[in-house]
């Protein structure tokens, strides 16, 4: 029998992507999906397109936590106290939110607020499967990376690896499901519609969690990292201008070390020219473009993902699949 | 000194859009903008692209209403106390709402629900220049057309007057601004993009304001009106499927006959191909284009408007233009 | 071993996903891909989102014709010699052309041209598995239906095969897909981008395809047909105004007819509300809602598919599995 | 009488939006428009929506040249030699192609190819009118801006003055109207749609512009540049991301520095927050945002213009007006 999985907090983009992903998914057993707004309604009345045929059910921990695996795509914050239960409980968890993504306590404070359990931060794993992938098939608790992060980091992991990144910018778009599925000035139609902007000037909060995840490759350096909202619905590009350290460069061949870095990625693609959101669209697959500028002498590199999916849902699958011994993927490919 | 008008219900999209058309108007003298929401923002923050530089005040009627004419842009049923209150001060009013637009107070009951202040209906002067413009000149009170009812009306007017509707179906398509300003699910960018869909089905609140107005040019028919939603911001389009009344069809030159009724209109034109709503964005054209189907002998017409400026806020600029003797296309061409 | 099978003008959109599907089939080997333009390019750099690492081939029928299945994606005229070419040579066919949609030779030649091979024209099936299931799995040669058709089919036959139809006017909305892969002043983004238009007013060429299936199912009547497009990539809705023949409206049970219809058939769902296209975004699944307006007594059928999938090449691979006693929705679902 | 002005290249997007300016426009009298394809189209068939009711002639010199002054809306290249004519008869010219920006011969080889008339460049004047505002005014030959280094300079001037920029990225996204007329598979709906990537990597021909000027502003760096098209039609974002000059930075009040810089000109437009392009669509303003991290210590400047109208053509009619004695904001504000 197949191991059973909860997803709680299913209402939400992500949330609601996961489920759909577990629900025909020959290797889980989705049980239950839960949600804090929308109880009562039937996911596949609130999300039609993924024809998942389950009720929204309250939080009853004493049934629903009665699973080998669960999901947990609560907002940050709100999600720590959940997934501290779940664990007591002995359920093995792949958490959405920035809870336990941050290893510092500290950290988490200057960018979120007080870490509702920090003693938890060192049992969890940082789940990039390119970068931690024998950690997270031994692991209890996953933090699945940010969205931006997770391009950021597959753009930027080859050049880091090698001290090569002296400096660098992060100018990302992405499309509006990355702003949540509540309603808001933000989120209207006629607010993103036939609109480009920043947001989150100067200081997003996935800052640190690149810093800290290029800083353990080797690049201790501070991000400069900007987002901006673009009209579509899912698709994130990043776009990595890197000072190359000094010296190092002239005899780079970046292209070279991106192929080593990547051959053997199932979801890594290397292409000859700038990749387009609408290439990953709907899929699990990180697409990436390196460049040099022989004037600046710059590295640039571009990165894109489904936002919803490498960024979120497909990613916290793949990380299933990997702490259950499953083919990696399976079901989201 | 240009006649003083006041907008009450400013931080919608036609409200906004109103202002903005005023405050740049050489004929009037736009003094104060109220809302029911986001008092003390300025205009200009919540829509920088009208740049209108005044703060939405909270409605005090003793210091708003001591103005020569005012434009309300309330919702249906709240609009109707604020317009008494304002005819009582003299002031003469455009209404954007629903509420004096039908003639019948228990057709307004079924389709709404009880009418606040009934007494008035027979004072208002429906607010389409093209049908009703002399009597908007001398009127007090006028109720501007719903959106979907301007276009059609606009479309079907030639060939109601002449007896040749024998009955009618109106296939319409509208941008998310439409929908108004109030973030929603139906108005989250991620709904409302790459999709389309009917509303409002069978009985959508414009269909009696349609067939009052068919009525009145001759044409008495139960009308088949269905709207639907499309991935853009702001346009509209009424598509409309006239069979033909008996016999009248053989003789019948429907682009001479078009052409008749509308060459000496300065707001609509003619097109020989189907209009796109593209061709009208942010104008107080209706573009229409007629065409007859010799298989099945039915006239079809198509008519686009902007729904913010024709449907909605210029159209209110141009009732205003006609009660004070400006001319008729003064700030809105 | 499994059937192999090619994909005859796979650079354009429909031919090009068909590949794609045939591609990750398990049923089938997709053995060539053949174009008359890009020839020598890889599909998968002409449409990296489709991963299909074949090279575009120039059509050689000697090599490309050994194979037990072809799907054609030729234009109408063009397609016709070449499926008659693999009809010789014994390859069972799917085409994606009007070639072979029309029974009648004299129909063909008022909508479209001379048929370049009429005697063929009563070999074919119509490829709508919802309606000619049993004859699919014996034929041949399938003709894929229209995209417009296969929805307006779809929504119309359960009161077509009644003898409820009286009147229909069908109103289709489709995405700019629908207008091939050619670049033109239509398809250009700033053309279509934030508009709504009607064209092929007021003869579209899908309307003696709907017309010939729908008096195969008994009713007998001239169509009203005008599609429009919108600004969206993938997904085409119909709305179906139908005059429902005397005297059987009162008693008539719309809702409970289309259950009746379609509770067995995978590809068909029923919606209690409008559908949207983007609730079937790259799915076979035509979504249904039917409504009567009691007020003048018409019903009302909107159907949604999209229209490179179940408009197209999803249909193309239903109709494959039938042909060759696959199971019906494998590789599409 | 006000002076005559032809614009020659009016079928393309940005001359025949500068031919409706000038249709509209009070102290110019539009008196012819040419084009190299379309010839005998009107041009308000080509665009309902400029409403400009005339014909597009083929270039006959003796006729078109006998104005007061022209806009040039030709093809890099192909304007040089027609500009050369147009002054050799005493027109006044305002060029939008590349051909006159650079003033270095060797450079424009370097970045397109040699140049028709080498001779000309030291006659023309930059046409940035924040910039060169007295020169424009005496100039005979002004070279319009291109799209991206109007926005960017106009965002980096307040620092390139005060020599504060040591190193710069501008990250740029622009609407796929900046593509142009030409249908192509990159401007098909379909490719840009639900889309955005990078394009021009590492060398897009802006580059030079920008570093030219820069230069002239006392900043001598070396530029990284990467523009991005983004599903809108119209609008351009520049994210410009500075390493300020060492030890100048802890007493830089950079909002100061531009609010200083800034609050005189017309249409320049400072926001507290990062502008979206939908604040300046169809507007001739730059609104521009600036802020600084104090992680990194960068200044990052946001400026958005509509790359049609600040970015080509309203900006072109800016310096007309200023070339004849007009008010600088005639016709378009």
């Amino acid at each position: 029998m197949p191991p059973s999985v909860s997803v709680f907090g299913a209402a939400g983009f992500t949330g609601a992507l996961t489920a759909r992903l577990l629900h025909r998914h020959p290797g889980f057993d989705l049980s239950v999906v839960t949600a804090r707004s929308d109880m009562g309604r039937r996911l596949d009345d609130l999300y039609p397109y993924h024809r998942v045929p389950l009720m929204l059910e309250e939080l009853d921990l004493d049934r629903h936590a009665s699973v080998d695996a669960a999901v947990v795509a609560y907002p940050h914050g709100a999600a720590a106290p959940l997934v501290a239960e779940l664990r007591e409980r002995g359920v093995r968890v792949v958490d959405l939110s920035a809870d336990f993504r941050l290893r510092d306590p500290t950290v988490y404070e200057l960018w979120y607020r007080e870490h509702p359990t920090p003693q938890m931060l060192d049992q969890a794993v940082y789940g990039l499967p390119e970068r931690y992938r024998e950690e997270i098939r031994e692991a209890d608790l996953v933090a699945n990376p940010g969205c931006y992060p997770a391009a950021a980091l597959l753009a930027l992991a080859p050049l880091a690896r090698e001290g090569l990144i002296d400096d660098v910018v992060i100018d990302a778009k992405s499309g509006v499901s990355g702003a949540g599925r509540a309603p808001s000035e933000k989120t209207h139609f006629v607010t993103a519609d036939e609109n480009v902007n920043a947001y989150g000037v100067p200081r997003h909060r996935h800052t640190p969690e690149i810093e800290q995840e290029l800083e353990a490759l080797g690049a201790d350096v501070r991000v400069t990292f900007t987002p901006h909202l673009v009209p579509l619905d899912q698709g994130e590009l990043v776009s990595c201008y890197v000072t190359v350290t000094n010296g190092a460069t002239d005899a780079l061949d970046v292209e070279q070390l991106y192929a080593d870095s990547y051959d053997a990625e199932p979801f890594v693609e290397l292409a000859p020219t700038p990749p387009g959101v609408r290439d990953v669209r709907e899929t699990n697959i990180c697409r990436i473009s390196v460049h040099r500028d022989p004037r600046t002498d710059r590295a640039i590199v571009f990165a894109a993902i489904d936002n919803l999916w490498k960024g979120a849902a497909s990613q916290a699958v793949q990380n299933l699949n990997l702490m259950f011994g499953r083919p990696e993927g399976e079901g989201i490919a």
